[in-house]
């Protein structure tokens, strides 16, 4: 017996499976079907981001900081060792762990939302509202899905170097990279990106001579200029070796090493590493769907084409997450989804894109919202900025964390808060406070008339909030 | 010379000192007076919060945490060490350079806004607008103070108990209990209120058997019962030994230890101390101002009587921070100090008692804003709730941190948020977020609607705030 869905929603990543939970919510009949395997070939839900991306990238960050912390900071609170051994089997069984407990909570969140989970490959095969899917499942059994509505979250797949491909052994991608049986003496890094600098600061930290090349000379061209030259700094500083307005001119795998000979502005040269990273972005994916059978739209640059609604160019069949435009940030693809799924079910659901956080989690962490001092200057919009140090926070003494700073910047004339940037400890979470204010269209005089925790790292959002009216306190 | 002074601000802790710097912003011409010393005889200003309370525990806090850490947590990620060892005296080192850090600070900060400083113990000598003042110095020398304004911000100082004097060697209060030259084997606090669990945590997780004693039988009862019963859960699960509805009998002290006998539901018993940490609460200090001769209201628990604006029964005395009504709270004392200083300078300086964010520093931390559960039940405020557990958060569990959980409470009928309640990870910075929400009347559905980052531990407030109308996504 065949049956019709309300909807189909193709991806079971955070943009996918966040959607299917809601319709189910609203009463629609859902089915999600994706295609993920894991390490041991066993279906997975959760997409990039749970299986080898966000999450196991920070379980990673977290036992390395543990680790590296032990040795540079526990000694001056009076905390010495003998003996510092790490297993990296461990720290990768405490990963998988992790991983499997979350992505198995997927499954079960699905099920008890009554969403059908069908795990196999989707494509289109005709049909037009109800949309007709075809689906290899994992087994090799093919089912057919008709649904009156269709939801892309297909994500997005790592882009590779044309010179080298990835085998996931010596030229790695965020999958091989994440999963080092052991520390790499001599790590390279191409791209200096998001997944660069955290998978770099992984493996620095346990111990890799780690190297960074990027085409750019701008380093982090997303953040705030002035957080990313102090990003730079202290990253340099951490012991990170980050060339830029590199041209790389050569890459030799051999059975012993990866041989990178690269120019830049000192000429010509060569370096050998263990491993390669390839980490230069992420491209959209949408291959294997057949979308030509039904005619859905791309753009140039190949994502899925959609309005600020996510709805494409056919009727019925909305696009959500990485494989459509706007920044590849999982909680920004989990809200597209919840818009979508209440836009199917007749509800006014909406993304403000204008608020949405980024986080870099390095250490210290980079976090932000809202518009650069470099972006507004080229908008020519007049603003007020107040700054405010780490080093002037209580707390952030107490936990030996006074690297970073806090920037707002507000509108000159209204005062509106424009954008918030942290380079900082626990900039993950205090950018949220900004967000939102942000969303209440806070001016920098409400946020500095809130009464902030004592002793607390968000005194320093306090600081610089009053710092745009020249009246911080405690600088 | 006799000048005579816009404003004089009596203590120079978190109320007195950032008023003091607000009212020199503001132009006027300040002097900020305060008598304290620190354990080495030397003039230190910040008061109990700098110099022997918030920041010095929270510094033993982290070390101890980390000292915690490697033995509780670091083996799961594949870290294990030999030969641990906690040198408790670079510990208190630490613990000290940090306070003068952060204490010189203020000292630099006052003097950058042209504060003028007398380190001695103020009293009023007469006069009404403009005040008169006698400040006998540290040096002996008498200084007479004339201002047209006075904020008395002279703080509070630890209850003590009827039977047995504090005298800081057996007996502490918070000052002996953040400077214990050695583990104290067995540990006795008396009160288990906020101080007596951060400095129990404390020397617990460095190796003390802690045992606390608290009269009354409802365990932290500002705090909404059900985190409340989750943290007595949590730490009696840590370790300590938290007897409550017990009468302290007698409590003796010999060369050897401290004897405690106490009676309670099982009957009388007897336990030995090393030391004994009283800590049941702070008075208010106001102590020795000789307010007889200007006729200083005091109301009936001994604080100086204010009205909202922290305005006494004297023209042109205000009186903020500890020694006034409301939470002995940092953050509290610097809102009204510089509310204060605005309204002396003729603008509209305000305080929100009904934002003011509480957090206790143990682990997990425990903070909130607005109403509890019980206090909305006892008002017969109809209201719903979200709540989401840490356990259900992917940050959490990269962190190795999945205890506790998030509570939004809003308005049955407005579905304006009532109350947050946190406890788990990174509470004391994850509250803040709530604080502004609530600063802005925001609903529980606005909070729902604004974008969380992935992963992050604020998301699990986004899914309570999801939950007050059934739609959390991860639970």
């Amino acid at each position: 017996m065949s049956v019709t869905y309300d909807v189909a929603v193709i991806g079971a990543g955070p943009a996918g499976y966040v959607s299917a939970i809601r319709c189910a919510q609203l009463g629609l009949n859902t089915v999600c079907i994706d295609d993920w395997k894991n390490e041991d070939g066993k279906a997975s839900l959760g997409g990039t981001c749970l299986n080898v991306g966000c999450i196991p990238s920070k379980v990673l960050l977290e036992s390395s900081e543990n680790y590296e912390r032990i040795q540079n900071n526990f000694p001056a609170h009076g905390i010495t060792v003998e003996g510092l051994k790490l297993d990296v089997g461990t720290m990768l069984a405490r990963k998988k762990k992790i991983v499997h407990t979350l992505t198995d909570g997927i499954s079960v969140l699905l099920r008890k939302n009554k969403v059908a989970i069908i795990h196999g490959k989707a494509s289109f095969t005709g049909g037009g509202a109800p949309w007709k899917l075809e689906v290899v499942q994992h087994d090799g059994k093919v089912e057919s899905v008709e649904a009156r509505h269709v939801i892309i979250a297909t994500g997005s797949t790592p882009r590779q170097l044309p010179q080298v491909p990835v085998d996931n052994k010596r030229v790695v991608d965020n999958v091989g990279a994440l999963d080092f049986k052991e520390v790499p003496k001599r790590l390279g890094i191409v791209g200096a990106g998001v997944i660069g600098l955290e998978l770099g600061s992984v493996w620095r930290r346990l111990g890799s001579n780690v190297t960074l090349f990027q085409p750019n000379d701008t380093f982090l061209p997303s953040v705030d200029d002035q957080l990313a030259a102090e990003a730079l700094r202290i990253f340099t500083r951490q012991g990170l070796a980050i060339h830029r307005g590199v041209k790389l001119s050569a890459i030799k795998v051999s059975r012993k090493n990866v041989a990178v000979e690269f120019e830049n502005k000192e000429g010509v040269q060569k370096l050998l590493f263990d491993k390669l990273i390839v980490a230069i972005g992420r491209a959209p994916n949408a291959a294997g769907l057949d979308t030509d059978k039904v005619g859905l739209k791309f753009d140039e640059h190949g994502y899925i084409d959609v309005d600020e609604h996510c709805r494409t160019n056919l009727s019925n069949i909305y696009a959500i997450g990485d494989v459509v435009r706007g920044p590849m940030l999982a909680h920004k693809g989990s809200e597209e989804g919840v818009a979508v799924a209440e836009l199917i079910a007749g509800q006014a659901g909406h993304v403000n894109y204008e608020t949405i956080p980024w986080v870099i989690y390095t250490s210290p962490e980079i976090a932000w919202v809202g518009q650069t001092e470099q972006a507004l200057k080229i908008a020519g919009v007049e603003y007020s900025k107040g700054i405010f140090p780490f080093s002037a926070n209580g707390r952030a003494h107490t936990l030996q964390e006074t690297t970073g700073l806090v920037k707002v910047l507000a509108d000159a004339k209204t005062d509106r808060i424009l954008g918030v940037h942290i380079i900082g400890p626990c900039a993950s979470e205090l950018i949220q406070e900004a967000v939102v204010a942000m969303e209440f269209a806070s001016s920098s005089e409400d946020l500095a008339r809130i009464v902030h925790a004592h002793p607390s790292l968000s005194e320093s959002l306090h600081e610089a909030a009053l710092g745009v009216t020249k009246r911080s306190i405690h600088i």
